[in-house]
């Protein structure tokens, strides 16, 4: 399930946008152990700077802008609420390059996660119509932040489903996922499927308060 | 995660309405394997009680309404195009019943399969406001049809994604799927999580496509 050769991978810089979130400080530790580079961007710089030196590997910090201009693949892990506006700040930077969004528009009120509707269809969808130049991947959203983070674990169990429409970007970003041990990138469908790939993240959130787990999915039979 | 004892299990009859599609037979296979009675609801009589026939264990066919009627745990795995239809006229005969839903609101074109949009928001949600006096559960909606149906396979690995508002109810149907060798019931939260989960079955179909599999899911960390 991996079609790129590790030392393609190699010399990618992979930027991730709100990367001092758990969710994106959890990527770039994945990312820079598996020997790529990392750009974490964030509004702030310093946080940014902070967040990168905390982590191992080649990790530095950058504005969000820059992070998307340094890097030859983003990934988009802010909250849902700046998702639009962030994305609409940064087309040009943007321009021309696979734009991995693991974002989940999701709300929460006291019975627990339940998915938002979203008018372009998903947050997938919404990043393809923001920015038309760039090719936009679905990727990366039923991951555990906790486990993602803790340096004690070397393993991440868990299938990554990617969805998007240019075969060489989901390719891209299945061998990206394979570089993290325990995980492998699943093509799941096209961009017209991201909605329940992001909103089946609620039940996971379901699954994890009642098992007391962090739970994550594997795709049976391949 | 099943909370059922097997002897309390044992005495149930569950009805399957749509019983002569490959999935109702399936499930019906796997559930008489599994001890349970079978009833097979069909339009069509004889060919409920042909279907039934083919099928080792206590099963039978009747109409749907007749199979409604006898069963104290109903599955409804019928063709979404039928769906509102059918619950609609068995109102009664499934009142004070676990409606268990397993049907996927897909659509098809030639780039494969995708979710339909639904005024209820999920098939479940539209059983649970055409059945107001039937607890609706959502299950079973990501197994291959052929794995079930194969005499050659004893088990069926996968999880049933069970969604559902009512506690007893999701505990009976995790149990049910739990009595299929392989599979367990994970609860994945309420019914108002249903759509993504049916959703997915757009996804798991691309999964089939690209990687020539009949592939299900596994919840991980629990």
């Amino acid at each position: 399930m991996a079609t790129w050769e590790s030392a393609e991978l190699a010399g990618l810089t992979v930027g991730v946008l709100g990367g001092t979130g758990d969710q994106g400080r959890g990527l770039g530790r994945r990312f820079s152990s598996a020997g790529l580079s990392v750009v974490l961007g964030s509004r702030d710089v310093a946080r940014a700077e902070a967040a990168a030196a905390a982590l191992p590997g080649d990790v530095r910090g950058a504005d969000n802008a820059t992070c998307a201009k340094e890097a030859s693949v983003v990934v988009v892990a802010v909250p849902w609420e700046g998702h639009a506006a962030l994305l609409a700040g940064l087309r040009d930077e943007l321009a021309g390059k696979t734009v991995v969004d693991c974002v989940n528009p999701l709300g929460f009120d006291k019975q627990g996660a339940f998915a938002l509707e979203v008018a372009e269809g998903s947050a997938c969808q919404q990043a393809a119509a923001l920015l038309p130049a760039s090719t936009v991947v679905g990727a990366f959203h039923h991951l555990s932040a906790v486990q993602l983070l803790d340096p004690a674990r070397e393993t991440v169990d868990g299938d990554v489903l990617v969805v998007g429409d240019d075969r060489a970007a989901t390719d891209l970003v299945q061998s990206l996922a394979a570089l993290i041990p325990g995980m492998r990138g699943v093509y799941a469908g096209r961009l017209r499927n991201a909605r329940q790939v992001e909103a089946l993240t609620a039940n996971l959130i379901s699954v994890n308060r009642r098992y007391k787990a962090h739970a994550g999915i594997r795709v049976t039979d391949i």
